[in-house]
């Protein structure tokens, strides 16, 4: 199987086809601003990777009708989670990590390697089906979530109890069963056993860390720690040691890397994995609704505890007590389209719009600068270079 | 590591001795009802997994420092949620499936099967503090759950938000956390690799029951199956696959056990395992508080969907509508002792009990059949036969 992840280095990028071919957009990394929505995937690998979710699905169907209609409906909401979107960047971060540490893509190998790295999409399944419930989300990628859908269910069959804790049961088991199923995948993967032995203990360490992030978050959240350090340590563990630090280890592991070369991506991957949260950060309260597809300045209403709001009641206690106020009385509250405008404006005076952004290309030259020096191949260099510019100067 | 699994045939168990050693209980065997609390476990095999499972969390102490105080509160709530008791059931029968097998306790191997088998109460561990959310339990164990625990935690803090919904999100986590940390510790146990990959899948086939059998459970009461067919699938998956059937075929699968063995070990465990469940059905309605810890006719306020109540419906439906009638008003509402005592005397009357009981003898005759053909060891056979006894035989 050869599948080009990104268009790499020297591809025409600024062209609209770069959009609508969903490459890696390396336009923007010599540039002042992205000028299209970067995708840190190209379709042909994302083909790659919903086609092995697909076929893990398809496996699984003579066993899943045993258990009944119930299971059948929960596998179903299941795959229709996972492969109705999402930019599957940790699986192109393991393919890259495994390459880069002298990978060849082709053959059977390499389908045991794709499958493995799809597997990570069923961890973020879980991820993300139980934190809507945490969140009490509605939506997700413009359909119901997983409890909202199934609290639907209860309620048009007229069924007995409260449809909530019915859809919120249903929503706990099926990410349960995402979480299991990716480790699933893993074994049914082609892996040899010996690769196997290698990737469990990185794998072992991305879940404890992901956790880990999602209980901070939500222990901050509750607990008002408004500090700098405490949001960038969700960062640090909540998205840069699952999206790019931990997948790229293990890729490493599967090629059994050095540990020279697994620190290089560890370095790299917390970096710039903080980076793209930082990124996304400025998008959840600058980011056009038209291209981010989030409602603008949504993370404002929700008085998300990022490194940017952080920074600026740092900078508001220290300087401007009005300012300060009308942040911790306007931020997490429903704020209309002026007042919106209005902290944005409060943001980038205070100076913490520049503080992130200098953040970002700090993070980004130290992360770059340990890739530089490693060992891996040059192509993976490339690609992780314009990974690195797709995932810190995006717009979407 | 030499462990007696249980006491072994031939001891003596009618001795109030028994109880306090807490050796299988043998005794039932041949008499009309069990006189003593039976336990599955011996004392000594207990103290064993329960080592392996505190080595397990102090092993991972410096890592869950290192994710900030909010996750050292999380591990240590799960430490003490997993060696706050539990009978150990399924560590034992994986235990005793690999000896039979032919596994030889003794030396790193056995202490290596023996950890295995001790993650099998981390997958429980998930199971129970997810179901404790799903049914909105407040106790287990005498203990707050996991969810109100740390709802307290909330509001003893002082903490925004809302309290429930915190501590909902907690053990969502926690409980995601003991299911990633179940297969770490399989990866950590010291199997070979060749034992983890034909671990591998009959654990992957474990939990995907498991699972199903949640959901077939919560939506057979939402969906207000009343069959003995729903009751009993609910039994296959929800109990007999994951308690003994799996177990067993784990312990097999460690041991490289043959074809034939694991089908006598998955006859023996979905029988017994299915028994099991049954005698606890009748325990949930007849059985003494004193000794089960659990409110006489407990079952019967909560309406809960056995196989008990859905023949005792099925008799009433087609001989006494009167009877009829009085079950499907009383059951799941709050009965006061005197109701409680009127339902068990309908329920005896119309022959649900006993044909429960008729049920639970057939498959105890049917398991015990297929294991004596089978080439599991002499040992492995008396102590199996012992604990068929003491799972459908018990009090408590």
């Amino acid at each position: 199987m050869e599948v080009p992840l990104s268009a790499g280095p020297g591809t025409p990028t600024r062209a609209p086809s770069a959009v609508t071919n969903g490459t890696v957009d390396t336009a923007g990394a010599g540039s002042a601003t992205p000028v299209v929505p970067a995708k840190l995937a190209s379709p042909e690998f994302v083909a790659v990777i919903e086609s092995a979710l697909d076929d893990f699905f398809v496996a699984r169907e003579a066993a899943v009708g045993e258990l009944g209609p119930i299971f059948v409906e929960a596998a179903e909401a299941l795959r229709l989670f996972v492969l109705r979107g999402g930019k599957r960047t940790r699986p192109a971060f393991a393919w890259i990590g495994w390459q880069g540490a002298g990978g060849e893509p082709g053959g059977a190998q390499g389908d045991a390697v794709a499958r493995a790295c799809a597997a990570l999409e069923l961890v973020q399944a879980c991820a993300l089906i139980h934190d809507d419930i945490i969140d009490s989300s509605r939506t997700r990628r413009r359909f119901p979530t997983v409890h909202v859908d199934f609290e639907q269910r209860h309620r048009d069959r007229g069924w007995a109890g409260d449809a909530a804790q019915f859809g919120a049961s249903v929503a706990i088991l099926i990410g349960d069963l995402a979480l299991a199923w990716a480790d699933d995948m893993v074994h049914a993967s082609g892996l040899d056993t010996a690769a196997i032995a290698r990737f469990a203990p990185v794998w072992a360490n991305m879940r404890t860390e992901v956790l880990g992030g999602q209980l901070l978050d939500i222990t901050g959240h509750a607990g008002g720690d408004e500090s700098v350090a405490a949001a960038l340590r969700i960062n640090r563990y909540k998205t840069a040691a699952y999206t790019v630090e931990r997948p790229l280890h293990l890729g490493a592991a599967i090629a059994d890397a050095d540990a020279e070369l697994v620190a290089a991506y560890r370095e790299y991957g917390t970096d710039i994995g903080i980076a793209f949260q930082l990124r996304d950060d400025l998008l959840g309260v600058f980011g056009d609704p038209e291209i981010t597809g989030k409602p603008s300045g949504d993370d404002l209403r929700e008085g998300k505890r990022t490194v940017l709001l952080a920074e600026a009641l740092r900078r508001a206690d220290a300087t401007d007590p009005h300012a300060a106020k009308l942040l911790r009385t306007s931020l997490g509250t429903d704020l209309d389209a002026d007042e919106v405008e209005r902290l944005r404006a409060v943001l980038t005076d205070l100076g913490a719009v520049d503080d992130v952004e200098h953040r970002i290309a700090d993070l980004t030259e130290r992360g770059l600068a340990a890739l530089e020096t490693s060992s891996a191949t040059a192509t993976a260099k490339a690609t992780l270079r314009a990974m690195a510019a797709a995932a810190t100067r995006r717009i979407a």
